[in-house]
């Protein structure tokens, strides 16, 4: 059966990232990069090859430039899943003073409206599957072409909490952990606690919730008990674009590396995305990356370590 | 000189609470409360009498009921320094559907402005004093009156910061820890990010600068290192009058309990005021003061560890 011409071993991926492939224009307080590569999927792909090989299933533009593809390429991400068709999703923002929340000026969908997530074979089989931003009804659609039964994590958006929420349900009752951020939460629990809203979200099914806080750091809800998170200190935030999709990204990574979803390691997990979160929020775009090695993250995991004993 | 006459070993006051003693009026989207003790003397004596014997230095009118002072005998508090005149101050506020912030329907200074703080002489040895928010001149009168050298712990407010910034900036100077909440922070040094606040209070003379960030926990900031202490998680917040005030006031009573200010033990005294301020927040007033006892604040220290273990 592993010799099956549509199913090589080698190629297997064991992780799949869908989400959006963008081409970015931002502007922050502290500069402006227009063209940059961009999107959810992409984010979170780049976070997890830290620690596994990731695919990611999406859709983009024949006018992706080659040195985009060339930089998955570089960090071994798998890229099969990407459809090339037409112009890539396009995003335009801007962060003001405080950087909490991204200003959107423009989005053009162009291809991601076609987009149809159709799995190759060798995506079927993986035991992780990250579901990034992207309509609830084709998270559900990949699920179901799915052979294997993959952890899943689902890192939704406010959009889907208001224009698809029935489909959304849907999703979060085959989801093994929910991250949402700390607005979201609120608004979709509609109370302005967290700690209420997180044992809400375990009550739709997910073994696990995740609310994400920034700069707060992050707290995780299961029945296994709580986890608070800090948040790695930082003194500049350059562009928070994609900081909340390397979390989740990074999270899975070191899931799908370590193989144990107990709640324990996913406390571990969740230090490892504020790792890479925090250093992709100092930089415009995935700039962080270059400087980024292994080493320097668990750096900051150890320094997450010491700045919460007491 | 132990046996002088104004200075009795046994009497002597280890711990100075200064701030205010109030009569409050407070609606919250879980009740209403009318005439209820208050006050951020009172708040933080109340804290810190779970580890010492604090004695509280403010002003209250002859109006203030008798069971207000039957309590804070009962907690062993001292009140030979609230001086009585006139009538006492009143607060009266009102929290949102947020339960984040205060808002003042009506605050009647009363005796509060005639308040000249005289130390008793049984609190001019005092080894740790708290200045909570009083006008900053009133307290570098208190200052000048210690006859040691105690280790000061600071809780101001934002509004003397946009009203005596010069005379605040010279309390902060004298100042060993130094207490403001996120939003004071960000006002204070004119930037969103909460690290660089940090590291900009500590220019101003502290060793010890700490942040307040309410649900989120408080950050610690001095040259021996940074630490974040999470929030206790709560799914209800009935009232949060007075839990700043808790927390300052449960962090310097453990502070002069184990005659410690190290940077280790400082942690260790936010775990304790983050306990107490967490149940302070769920009840009116100082309701939560007659079920709380040490041994249960123990339990929230163990469960702050705990949650914050990976």
């Amino acid at each position: 059966m592993i010799h099956n011409s549509k199913f090589n071993i080698q190629q297997a991926i064991d992780l799949v990232v869908i989400g959006t492939v963008g081409i970015d224009d931002v502007d922050t307080p502290f500069g402006k990069v227009k063209g940059v590569l961009g999107g959810s999927a992409v984010y979170a792909a780049s976070a997890a090859s830290f620690f596994s090989r990731p695919g990611i299933m999406s859709i983009a533009g024949k006018d992706l430039p080659e040195k985009f593809i060339k930089y998955l390429k570089k960090r071994k991400i798998d890229i099969e899943g990407i459809e090339f068709k037409g112009k890539t999703f396009h995003w335009e923002g801007f962060y003001e003073y405080d950087m909490n929340e991204a200003k959107t000026i423009k989005t053009e969908l162009n291809s991601l409206a076609e987009f149809e997530a159709k799995l190759p074979e060798k995506y079927k089989s993986a035991q992780y599957l990250l579901l990034g931003n992207t309509d609830p009804d084709i998270q559900l659609e990949v699920i179901s072409q799915m052979k294997s039964k993959p952890f899943i994590v689902l890192d939704t958006m406010n959009f889907w909490i208001s224009s698809k929420k029935e489909s959304l349900l849907k999703v979060i009752k085959k989801t093994n952990l929910f991250v949402l951020n700390e607005g979201e939460a609120r608004q979709f629990f509609d109370t302005p606690n967290l700690i209420k809203a997180g044992k809400d979200a375990l009550l739709l099914g997910p073994e696990f919730v995740v609310i994400k806080k920034g700069e707060h750091g992050a707290l995780l809800f299961s029945k296994a008990g709580f986890f608070s998170a800090p948040g790695y200190p930082l003194e500049i935030v350059k562009d928070p674009t994609g900081a909340g999709d390397s979390f989740a990204g990074g999270m899975i990574g070191y899931l799908s590396k370590t193989k144990d979803v107990s709640e324990r390691n996913i406390r571990r997990a969740m230090i490892y995305g504020s790792s890479i979160a925090s250093a992709c929020a100092e930089s415009f775009s995935l700039d962080y990356i270059e400087n980024m090695k292994l080493k320097n993250i668990k750096e900051r995991y150890n320094a997450l370590k010491e700045i919460r004993r007491f």
